[in-house]
């Protein structure tokens, strides 16, 4: 059982990968013959071919969503929300997940751009992934438009992205700690390379410079977004004398994993220790105490991308390559007042 | 911005929807001349056709996952085992929600199977949904196979189906409860009319039977699998005089419910009451005390959907059309002995 890559097509037409690549993106540099060849391949083949820019507004459009994994309660929420919208949009829905080759357990590996371009791809939509250059240059020269959800580095300018207000969602937060008393207030971030890890900082940064508090760059800690690192970084945090009266952590999973450091510490929340997290993931509720956390609206973030995506492929110009989806903050049990 | 629906297809061409279908199908009652022109109408639609019955196995291969819904553990859970196992067998997978023409807010109201048949899909996996006699018809007709996970209800002999084993797993649930000391142990299943609910019960009644106890009509009632009737149905079980002294509760979400209704009445689970979960969800691990559950192989069923499917569209014989993967009891925190 084999697919048509394009070294299948490359290899029937007598001619290099690249010639079949320059076929399919409508180069004029491949000689009239070649390109009969190459066509006639990929006809055999019934390789599906992207259209032209000109968007067909009668055929059946199916998108990509591609992400860095399907498990847990961040893709589902961020694929229910891009599925409902692309319903309304009569578009279709794709989804996969972005391997590396090295991952493949068997001789079929192939990046995720390939498979949408074999699949001809109408658009494609990106979760926790970052695109290389060369990637998006494929999708540019095949004219495939993408959005990226949550970019974890600023994408170049002519990408679009779709993410959260992550600055004013930390902001919040800290303010929620200050006003309830708390000074030494720490906090557990993601990769200091990522974007959002960033403007999470910047939040926190601006609401404490803002009640005149300096923060003390052992007070910022980097996990990796799960539950082990946010256990591992809060249990650095609680040796620290004095000991912090409140945790901002960023993620909801690592906020859990705070959970455990502090019980393991003999201390209670929020007793003892306050805590905030960063998503609201159904599991903030399922806690105890269930935690005061920022929301981040999943799915309309998949709604917009798809929405956005959608008018990319229809040739529409945009406003503006970002969009920021305002985040809320959800109080539960998690934060005691510090009198 | 329209779609090829066949209406379209066959507008262009000047026939009936149903000649249209009837070329789609490879039927041979109709005219070469009318052949032609629908063939000529799908190629301008661009209209992604299905194979004839041998696999064309050089075709880019996509199928379906249709769900009741996206959210949550379940459907990513699923999603994820079928998505890597399509990966590893190099074929594509769309998914989709199934929604009911009248929930649309459109005029675009599709049913699933429109869906599918449109968009030339090789196959379908179908996860808590209950095809319709008329769109397993349907399905048929056009030869795109169909693997249910989960079936609700007794699928007819030629659908296969993937599911676990809700018997033996609710029998070990109740036999853990009978070791620790329990005696009136209640249930609280889904639906009476659900397929898994029916095998769940008959695996706690024959623990029961095995251990010589009598099971009295009230000890069994029936949820509708949500949190909110977990706790509905615990409530009322509460009541009963002598109270029972463990719950098997068939769902972890409606366990969670049932965590609220015994804290509601001032007990502790499980000090005061035992209860044994259904599915082992990432909740069942995040709540407290982390429950003791009978853990659903979701990814494998997942994985086994896409195996299954494939053979089919690959033409092969399968040996029985229903596969059951095995539970596995996951012993956590909500179960103590009884003296």
């Amino acid at each position: 059982m084999t697919r048509p890559t394009l070294a299948h097509i490359a290899e029937m037409a007598g001619v290099s990968v690249s010639t079949v690549s320059k076929v399919l993106n409508g180069r004029d540099d491949v000689s009239r013959d070649t390109r009969a060849k190459v066509d006639s391949a990929l006809r055999q083949h019934h390789y599906v071919r992207r259209g032209t820019a000109a968007p067909d507004a009668t055929a059946v459009r199916t998108v990509d969503l591609v992400m860095s994994g399907l498990d847990g309660s961040w893709p589902a929420s961020v694929a229910s929300g891009l599925e409902a919208a692309a319903y309304e949009a009569g578009v279709h829905v794709a989804i996969s997940v972005a391997r590396s080759s090295a991952s493949a357990t068997n001789h079929r590996a192939q990046d995720w751009v390939d498979r949408v371009l074999e699949r001809g791809s109408a658009g494609v939509v990106l979760g926790l992934i970052e695109p290389t250059p060369d990637q998006l240059g494929r999708l540019a020269q095949a004219r495939v438009p993408c959005v990226v959800i949550d970019p974890l580095s600023d994408p170049p300018p002519d990408v679009m992205s779709v993410g959260t207000t992550n600055w004013a969602g930390a902001y919040e937060a800290t303010q929620h700690l200050l006003q309830r008393g708390h000074q030494r207030i720490a906090l557990v971030t993601g990769p200091p390379e990522h974007l959002y890890s960033r403007a999470r900082i910047a939040g926190y940064r601006s609401a404490m410079a803002a009640a005149g508090l300096e923060v003390a760059p052992e007070s910022v800690r980097h996990g990796t977004y799960d539950r082990a690192s946010g256990a591992e970084q809060v249990r650095a945090l609680l040796e620290r004398r004095p000991r912090p009266t409140a945790l901002f952590i960023c993620s909801d999973h690592m906020a859990i994993g705070g959970y455990e450091a502090i019980a393991g510490a003999g201390l209670r929340v929020p007793e003892d220790i306050s805590v905030v997290g960063f998503d609201d993931l159904p599991e903030a509720r399922w806690v105890a105490p269930a935690l005061t956390t920022v929301r981040q609206p999943l799915k309309e973030m998949g709604g917009s991308a798809l929405r956005t995506l959608v008018r990319l492929m229809n040739g529409e110009e945009l406003e503006s390559p970002r969009v920021e989806l305002a985040t809320t903050l959800v109080v539960r049990d998690s934060v005691a007042p510090r009198g």
